[in-house]
């Protein structure tokens, strides 16, 4: 049977919030111990040995909120040790803007300058702390952005005061030199009743809008787009196309529920293996990133299985995709969808006043009856994929 | 009392296709008779005298599938004089690419290239229509434009056929001198188990991949963001900021479920109004327009009346927009939320290192806790929203 | 205008949770001080101020888990002075068991017996307190009991340990000749992945398989049938038409997402409003109880908004169903829909073989046809009811 | 490898509707022939020969709305004779009651006594075809049973009237000397915005409340438990539980959006195992019935290719239901969940006040917080479950 142990060039990394996570939920305490640097250093080992890249954080997943600058430097030493010791990398950071009460309304879209003001210098300091750990990618979560009144706030205010925010802290990285990207990450409700830009559909077109939109992509995740009930894999395709995924947190969702971050595939299996094999087929060169956490009947051994089974699913799935493209019936029926029209397919790639006519008359005698009663083997292709998903192919 | 009465320069439009709706359903028969040109004309009397600005179509809500030109020429020609003797106008235009069985599989993503020439050449007859009626805007629903077999179609692909199509027919308009700009309009699912560009976001996002963004905008509909259980008027908002609202589909829908088409106003009165007040702040010069029917237990008497409840409950909502903005007591609680900054406001406008500096300074300086602890009088406010809006206010 | 100011007469109730809630979140810390008894104490007079009839309580809002018998008496003898200061009364009790990392597989559902018996004592002592303070219902809302990973549990199991925990508390409230009635809660998930029991419905179905029917009936909640998308006065409706509704959980919910507990009727103000006239219409003599908290945007000022909030709405919502029952033109449509057809009705009474003969002999008379074409009036009598919602009628 | 081939023993059966549903939604036209009686015939022998059990039908699905009765005796005739060629059974007949627009408003429940005597006189001709076919068990689908407009219809009135003709419809059988047993089948929304008893706990529910509830259980289908997005293998377990699992709809959905009615096994494959592994764990020895419908891509192939995936679909996933009973490790991680405390268990058999003193004991001496610490290794029980349902294992 074919190895499906993770690897460190498979690229995958977590943040220290998810094996971190200590099981609180909205009507329960905390199952397991808060992290603390000590935890976060034996995580690193496991993680490790395990196979693992890197590690992501916020902020304040390292430093506490509001950490002399001398305790902040000391726990980033510390932490770089760890670093160094595990062979861990640290690709991507981002800013806890949604914790402390001061945000409660919102950070970027607040209406209170200062809360504005307090979440750009605390962002200013979580990009200091991600390019001192190397980080590439820094990600953009706004939680808090939204509203359960709409009366409190128009909308457009709410987007226009993002873009300011986002804006300057680009001008920020670029006066600095910074080599670094950032990904956006949309959600569409959880904790605010509704989030500003709720999709990643909705992120993407905001960046078009940007001073300086290049700098800028999309951290899609799985639950996120599953909690609107819409297709991972389709917004990640549109992202890939606009040449804007630079990030992606992978996980697990029932739609339209509470935000659940199970492990990575074991939720809708067929979905997982559509996005795997679309990254894989993009031959897709970030970071494979899980931002998930352990149910919270687990304690520390259950996290590590938690973590070591994201890995191996992904793996499992990759090994999939392989055995797709290979698979000569699936292929078969493939090809006969698209029966080949170079002439037409040239024709359409551009108007003209001459291609047009050749539509026209492509149109006219074309026998559409007959094309819409053609069987497309959809059932026979599907029932393969799932044969091929369940290992009976 | 207020009159509330619907006027012409309301701008209320609504498409053949709704007070035309036969009532048919997955589960049953037709329960009003198909229209004809006989009831088309009748109906135009009736919105006329009911307020409305005019009417819009699909290409085969008007002319049959696959009719000869002499057949298309005379059904337009008394069409026009309908319209004439109604004083109607025709503002917008479409095309139908779903209800055929030829685009079973998507017009402008389909894999068979001469479904994707066919459906170009309807749009391009379905355009010469609309623009002989006087119409400012083509909208593109995509109904077939998805996948319930993901193993079939690379969504990467399926964009990319979309967007070679939308070029198409943006070069096609050009070319023709015509004064009309597009409209996407997003759906989430259904009739297709997944749809491509799912959401207003999502369409947003893909126009700034076209050829000619600038002639391409959307038409959000509100029930299909509900579907996706999003916030409409957040979605109208981005596409209002963007600059991109060119047409807008006014009804009802409860979230997560089947595309209910009910009349405006009917569910969740709250959104509706968000969004009244939305377009009406903003001055938005558009169409209101009504993509809705009447339920299957009306007659001809009751689409009437669902029409006119329609425009009526925009006009009440309007006019309640109005008193929110002449409600002193709401007006200062909202004044409250955003303390008077300027000095941070104006920091915050571009950054520079002084800026940044400033942000810094203030940050360090703020009481956080404070902040976090003092009450933003939401749930009065949202109260007085309600009141409002029950008319005890 | 009419007066909608609560009165105790209303029988308006709040949970100790209810306004003491702290505002924490999953991605949040607290932003209002955790309740204390001093704050208790204060609450019970600004509610009785406010018009209020009582609290409510789980065992653990009042007495700390854990608690030495000593301060257990302590704590309530303290709080039933309150009481008597303030004239609130307490309706109705309940137990937690979810909060504390023991339940975190479930209470009456795990598949340890030592959890289990732990939880029925815990209730057997919150049953004790409740009947203490004067309760007459007695709350279960197994949040716990459900599953991420069916594999663990056979659910079969899960409902047999559920009724036997049930079966068990009835024949201890017997045993001590407690006049205490039981109300079962559903929720359909959050904070599990799936609750057993999940509707009203399932709740109902499940109390006739227990020992003592006749004892137990449904607390149906607004947001969770609405986080399964279901209409809350249906489910409500069962409930009375089996004489099984013994009380009810009273907020706000946007379907399909996370468990909101909004201030009642600040969400879908027309389904509020077709409960509150089924509650009335019943003459429905239990308490209208509100299970819902304050936004995180609120202080305690906004605390005491938002309960007064509830309270209003209700009494304007009831105030709108009198005016319905009264309205001619309403009435006059409703009606019409139901054309007298006493012989008909009578056969329909109860099967024999000559009532069937007469059905059959109108079934083959009827024109199927014609009744299939009737209009009945819906889009007209729901546009009246909107108007009447928004105060314009 | 294991052999999946369906074969009669296996109990599986289709709808006329299944195979014969020519492909018509809400957006398009058919795509596949309408069935005849000729096409009938031959599917008998497609599905027969494909290892299927039986079929089952409405009475329009084989006898066309309003037929005499001569061609009634005629059709059902010939398809008796195509039966006994196939040697398919009939072991379920249903009734249409939605397709035609007297119906529009219920039938059951409607407002107007003669749609409601012309419903029930269908049902005792439907009734007496099914068992004239042979059939053991006869479905009510009351999809026309709810509302979008709740002013129109008290909902207790809705649900005495549903009460009424079943009641109804019972006597009948019995008077009759029918051995047939009822089966309700809920669903949440579509055609209606909402259904009445819209779960298969609100069915089982409403069941005690009938005349003769021993004749009357439960048809839940996947798909529309999903739609509501609850736990399909939860319901199913609550109707086992009552004894009252006297049919079952298997098919495929995602939750939240418009019925798809998918091939089984096709979405959630995790669901659909746990599902199978339930039944085939209960040893329910009723029938396996796909109630789903090919794609709109396919053509008559592409209907057998659906039939028999539905088929192989399950065999798969009972043949890895056997493997999950025989898996070491599984069986290890499940059997450390429920430490052996046979004196804890008897206690909780039955209240005395010597096991509520003995519990009380128990629940002093517990350590509680050590409970709570304990890791229940679930994250490794369900990447076991998804390795072996994707075959690596």
């Amino acid at each position: 049977m074919t190895d499906f142990t993770p690897r460190p060039d498979d690229h995958f990394t977590f943040g220290l919030w998810t094996f971190g996570n200590p099981g609180r939920d909205p009507f329960g305490e905390a199952v397991r111990p808060a992290p603390t640097l000590d935890s976060i250093e034996r995580w690193l080992g496991v993680l490790a040995e395990a196979g693992a890249y890197g590690v992501n954080l916020h902020d304040n997943d390292l430093v506490p909120f509001g950490a002399a600058s001398a305790e902040r430097d000391r726990i980033v030493a510390r932490f770089r040790r760890a670093l160094e010791t595990s062979g861990l990398r640290v690709p991507m950071a981002t800013t806890n803007l949604f914790s402390h009460p001061v945000f409660k309304d919102g950070a970027f879209t607040s209406a209170d300058a200062r809360v504005r003001a307090f979440a750009l210098d605390k962002c200013m300091r979580g990009i200091e702390l991600g390019v001192e750990l190397g980080a590439e990618v820094y990600v953009f979560w706004g939680g808090r952005e939204g509203a359960e009144v709409n009366a409190a706030k128009d909308p457009r205010d709410g987007i226009a005061r993002y873009r300011q925010c986002i804006d300057y802290l680009c001008a920020f990285c670029r006066d600095r030199g910074y080599d670094l990207r950032f990904a956006l990450e949309a959600k569409p409700n959880e904790p605010r009743g509704d989030i500003f830009l709720p999709t990643t559909g909705a992120m993407l077109a905001f960046i078009e809008t940007l001073a300086d939109p290049a700098m800028v992509g999309v951290n899609p995740e799985v639950a996120h787009e599953q909690m609107a009930g819409l297709d991972t894999s389709h917004a990640v395709a549109q992202a890939l196309d606009a040449g804007k995924l630079f990030h992606i947190d992978l996980n697990g969702q029932k739609p339209g529920r509470f935000d659940q971050d199970l492990r990575f595939g074991s939720e809708d299996i067929k979905g997982a293996f559509f996005l795997v094999k679309l990254l894989e087929d993009a031959r897709w060169q970030g970071m494979r990133h899980f931002d998930a956490h352990a149910y919270r009947t687990e304690d520390e051994r259950g996290v590590r299985d938690f973590a070591v089974g994201c890995m191996r699913t992904y793996n499992i799935l990759r090994h999939k995709a392989r055995r797709f493209a290979e698979d000569a019936e699936i292929q078969q029926l493939l090809a006969e969808l698209a029966p080949a029209e170079p002439a037409l397919e040239e024709a359409m790639q551009a108007y003209s006043s001459a291609s047009a006519e050749r539509l026209g008359a492509v149109a006219c005698a074309l026998d559409v009856d007959a094309i819409g009663a053609r069987g497309l083997g959809y059932e026979r292709l599907d029932q393969l994929v799932m044969e091929l998903l369940m290992g009976v192919r």
